[in-house]
């Protein structure tokens, strides 16, 4: 037996979890909310839902949008989506130890 | 903001967690899953399959039925259902201070 957990962050709706993250690490990657959603096997409308209701919950951008040029365009993060990147791994990252640890106490 | 969380044990499947918790309770105030279900606004038949998924995973029963009598039947708590009950209520209270924690840590 094992524990399972979700964890996500809320102000008056979901403003930031597994789901988020994981499409701005992809934009990292790729550069692009359509390559991002790709690799995810998301649709591009579901990933650009998901991030912006993120957005409007959390009450600040986390994407630009490079519109044209000779590159086509493009999606990059903002300062504040980086750092809420990192903010959430750092927090993600010490939830999953602390999980693992509370449940070999009680039921280890 | 505020963190949100589900936590819940596995085994193959899920074996425990919040929903079953509450039903068992109910249980445990009412002496029957019917009066339990109806508590909870849950159908008979959504709470006792619930449940049963539960002790498939777990691999013992949480419940045991007592038919018929004047009483007309009902349900109690097998000893290891109890068990389990405490173990997770211990377990659920320390993620929640320990999550609570973690979060103004990160992000407070």
């Amino acid at each position: 037996m094992k524990e399972v957990h979700k964890v996500w962050l809320d102000n008056k709706g979901a403003a930031f979890g597994e789901g988020p993250y994981k499409i701005l690490q992809q934009v990292e990657n790729t550069g692009s909310l359509h390559q991002a959603a790709k690799r995810l096997n998301m649709s591009y409308s579901k990933a650009w839902l998901v991030l912006s209701r993120c957005e409007k919950n959390l009450g600040f951008p986390l994407l630009e949008r490079k519109i044209g040029g000779a590159a086509g365009g493009g999606s990059q993060l903002t300062p504040r989506g980086r750092e809420m990147m990192a903010k959430y791994q750092n927090f993600r990252r010490e939830v999953d130890q602390s999980l693992k640890k509370i449940y070999r106490k009680h039921f280890g």
